[in-house]
Parts: C-alpha cells; structure tokens; sequence
C-alpha cells in the first residue's frame, strides 16, 4: 500500500506510491519503452482492469463487458487504496499515514479515441454527469477530506495510456494548494463581503481582454495571472461552491463550453497536452464563499529549475495575448 | 518589460515574460523546432549574446572575447530586468508591477559540454565559485527580495540549450515556496530551539536509510517526503543560513559531493534530466534558523494534473529505494 508523508518543512504532503512505477510507458530512466499492449480501457479487455464501479451502459449487458458507453474503474496502479483504517505515524520530525483514499479511472468513451476534441458535447455531457456521479458518491464518505478530478491528456501532460479517460482521487488530508486557495476566498469575502470569482468573472464579461467564450451560464477566460501560457478557466456565473450540485441544464451548458474551448486550443495550438481539473469545495467544508471552476493547462513548455525551487512561475504568453488567439483562433 | 502578477484568490506570483517565447527551440505549438543555430556559448560567439557581466579570464584577454573558463552575462531572453524603479499597481482585485530584478546566465565551460557529468570536480569548485561571487553581489542590492541559483539540464528539466550553464534570478518579491519554507523553519525552531536541517542531517547520518553521501562537511541525501522520484539534497553539516558566505574549504568539498552525486544519478538513472536550486536565505531576511542547501530533481515523470491541481505530489519511487541505488549504482 502507498503511503502519505508530509515535507517537515513546508508541510506539503506527498503521496510515495512505489507500484505506480509498474505502468506502461514507465520511464524509469532515459530508455526506450517497451511497445504497446493491449489497450485496456478498449471494449473486449474489460478484464484488464480491475470490475468497474460504475459504467453507463443498457440494462441488459453485463459488467464487465462490452456495451457501455463510459465506464468508471479503479486504477490499476494506484496512488491511494479504500483498504484499513486511517492511521496516523509521527517518527521525531516525520509524519506520514497509510495511503487511504480512492483513485478512479473514468473511461470516457468505448472507441479508442484518443483526441479529446472528437469527443460531441453530447458524450462530453455525459462524461460530466459521470463526474458529478463519482463525486457525489465519494463526497458522502465522512473519510475524505479532498476529492479531485483531473484529466491528463498527451504523453507530455502525464497521460500514460492515449484511449480518452480522467480520473478521480479522493484524499484524506486537505493539500496545501486548495487550503491556499479557501484562504483566499475567505480573506476576500471578509473584507469586500464577496465571492472573488464572482467579481473576476463581472470584471472579465465587462472588459473583454481576457475573455474567450461567454454564454448564458458560463464564462470561459484567461486569468490574470497563469501558470502556464494558455491557461483558460470556466467559470459557472451563478455561484454555487459545489460542481456536484450542478442541475442538467448546467451540465448541458458546461459541455457545450468546454467542448467549444477544447476545439479552439486545438486548433490555435495544433493538439496541445493539457491537464484539466475541476476545483469543487471539499467535502466537510461549511464555507459557501467557495465558488466551483474548472481550470485548464495546456503544458506547452516544461516546469523548470526556477519554478520548482520558487513556487513562482514564468509564462511567457500574456493573458492578454492567448484570449484574443483563442476568441479567433487559426484555421 | 515583463510584469509580475499576483493572483487575487492564492497570492502566487508569476512572471508575465512575452520576450521568451522567442526563446531557440521553444514549442509554441506541436511543430518541430527549427534546427539549431551557432551556440551562443561557445568561444568565439561571445557577440550572440549580451556582454558579460563577470568572467573567469586571464588578465591579458578582453572582455566578451575567448579566453574565459566560466561566463556571466544576463540572459538575452530575460524573465526580469534590471531598468527603471518598481512599481507596484493594483487594479480592482488585480496586483501587479513590473518586471524588475535580474537574470543572469552562468555558462560553466567554454567547451560545449552537455554532460554536466564531464566536469571536474575542480571545475565544478570553480562553477561554485563563481555562483557564490554572483550571489553575493545580487546580495548586497537592496531591491532584491529574493535570489534563485538554478540549473536546468535536459529538454526535460526546461533547458532550450545544451552547452552547460545555470541562471541566477533576482526577485523584487518572496515567492510562496520561499516564504513557507521559512515559515517552517522558524514554527520548528520557536517549538524545539532547533534547527530543523540540522536535526534532518543527524538523523538522517544516524540512521543511514536515505543517506546517500557522507563526507566531513556534507551529507546527501534523499529526502523524507520528496516530490520527485531520486530527488536528493545536499546539505551542510555546519549550521548557516546563506551559502554565499560559504569558505573556500567548504565549495571544495561541496563541489566534491556534487560531483559524486551526479556521477552516480548518472550511472544510475542514464543521465538523467534533472533541476537543481541552491536555497540560501533571502536578502533582507534577518533568521539565523534557516539552513542553506541544494535540492536536485531529477525530471523522469511529467507533474500532471494531480499535481498541478492539488500541490500535493504522487512519486513512484520510495526514498529509501532511491537512496539505496544512489548508494550502489547499476555499472
């Protein structure tokens, strides 16, 4: 089982999870990898996953067999296992605990696809519902502490299989980026007496300058102040802090966002890797200032020396810049 | 000029540097780079890049002509400058200011060598000499909040050119990692009285799990809770809080330690990608509990989504495991 140990200095938790070295594509060191297997998320290799959690599939079919539309399993390598009880260790300095958590893979379609943009804004609402589903259900166990859903799409975003997926991990510690961010809302909220994401979205809408896509529920922009060049956010414009509360009306809508800002970074930046996440307010959080996002970040250019060792980081594509390229992209 | 920015909900800093996107070989897209041009740190191509600032050179050599055995000259594609006076604004929620501070580029051998492996320890003594010399001019300037020894080796690791070199960058600011990290210290220090690398280092010699290095002055070794699989640091045996003050017995052996270190993670792990930060205490900073020291990150998995989402990191390789290979490399 991994295991969950915390940097006695910055507090940062780490996830040391020794089987993952085992995946495919596996560079252990500057080697070649080996060739392909068989894909396991393609219909017909169900039984080289571990049994689905859930899958949307016709009622006659079996689990664990072909006629699903998206399938949701546990990762085979994972980061975190649902085994035991949580136990906490203290050694001197050291602190750490057994790697309790889930981590799941959502399959999101039944061809080998491997370009997300091939995806319809129908199968990408259904993709949605899926992730509301899971979330939903992990949200409803009193042991996590942070659930997170993360897509890693391209070899050089992190993805170690090319058959379309995302996958989810719930935490039984809250990570250091998202407590910094729920002090950020609540500073904020304590001296304006408002949620920042709703003014970042009123001050974007009404400027333009960083604005990509704009609809009746949702605001696609780059923010102010990116990571990485590219970097795009959609934002629900009624606040609410919880993604898996979302009613179908805005699951339709997200869709429909995302996949038209998807289409707009593939055609802008020729199939770039990204990751994306969805950031929801953690489960046993009480704050409503919190305000649900999904962020997006294309991995263009590789995390260097500086922004490891700083926590800063450099882009060299203004915000400015890559909103007007993505509001008229490149045919 | 570039500008920093600071994110309204998380207060992270980045630098906005549209200047080097026209960096050599910088992807922008999924293309193919153009091929390479002449390297602008080999000798005799001391005009492709911008005087130099400082150099290791016979008295009877010009300045920016051959001769030299280590040069300094601030980068030609800067993430910050140093013209003009600070200024900070703030723009609704928004803050900003430009970029001011320093970029500076150390180009470690006037052969092209990019196999960082293939320095001396004699070369690399003199490599440290040199960062120290800069650092501590950076030091005396007090518009600098904070100062960044880097080194990026590999396409990888963020480099976008071979010839062995590391950077210098002068902050007007303190980044997140920075100030958390001597948060750290000082909670540590005002509950024990102690020096958190200091107990680090004893316990680490005493027990030897993770130690990979042992000399009079320096230990190496891989870290209780590290975000990279192999990541090593090395520290001081000497308690200090800046290396700049570091004597000359203390580079020698330091440079004896490194150079032992990389050969191995070499022999190890195929000449790996990897990044490595000296951190010294901030300029300004008055603590005497911080302990200076260098963190190497080798780059064999990409951060992905999880990583970039939650701050929280997944490493595949146990440091105990790493520490052991380091200790006995595969021939």
């Amino acid at each position: 089982m991994s295991e969950l140990r915390q940097d006695a200095v910055t507090g940062r938790w780490v996830i040391i999870a020794a089987e993952r070295s085992k995946r495919p594509g596996q560079i252990g060191n500057n080697r070649a990898p080996a060739p392909s297997p068989p894909c396991p998320f393609c219909p017909g290799n169900e039984a080289l996953t571990p049994p689905e959690i859930f899958a949307q599939r016709p009622e006659h079919t079996r689990a664990d067999a072909p006629g699903w539309q998206i399938r949701v399993v546990p990762n085979t390598y994972p980061a975190l296992e649902d085994s035991g009880t949580l136990t906490m260790n203290q050694h001197g300095i050291y602190r750490s605990m057994n790697g309790l958590g889930a981590h799941e893979v959502i399959i999101e379609s039944p061809e080998h696809i491997v370009d997300m943009g091939m995806l319809s804004a129908d199968q990408l609402a259904n993709v949605l519902r899926v992730y509301r589903a899971r979330m939903r259900a992990l949200r409803r166990d009193p042991r996590w502490r942070y659930l997170l859903l993360y897509k890693n799409h391209g070899e050089r975003a992190g993805a170690s299989l090319e058959h379309v997926h995302s996958q989810l991990i719930a935490l039984p510690t809250l990570p250091k980026e998202t407590s910094g961010e729920l002090d950020g809302v609540e500073r904020h909220f304590e001296s304006t007496g408002r949620c920042i994401y709703c003014e970042t979205i009123e001050r974007e809408v009404e400027r333009g300058e960083r604005l990509v896509l704009n609809s009746e529920r949702f605001a696609a922009l780059c923010p102010f102040a990116p990571r990485f060049a590219y970097e795009s956010w959609i934002l629900p414009k009624n606040h609410g802090a919880v993604f898996e509360e979302s009613q179908d009306k805005d699951i339709v809508a997200f869709a429909r966002i995302l996949h038209e800002l998807i289409a707009r970074l593939n055609r802008a930046l020729d199939q770039p890797p990204f990751n994306y996440v969805i950031h929801s307010i953690p489960p046993q959080s009480e704050s409503n200032h919190y305000h649900w996002h999904m962020k997006i970040l294309p991995r263009l250019a590789h995390a260097a020396g500086f922004e490891w060792g700083s926590g800063c980081h450099m882009n060299s594509v203004a915000p400015e810049d890559a909103a007007r390229l993505l509001r008229n992209p490149v045919l």
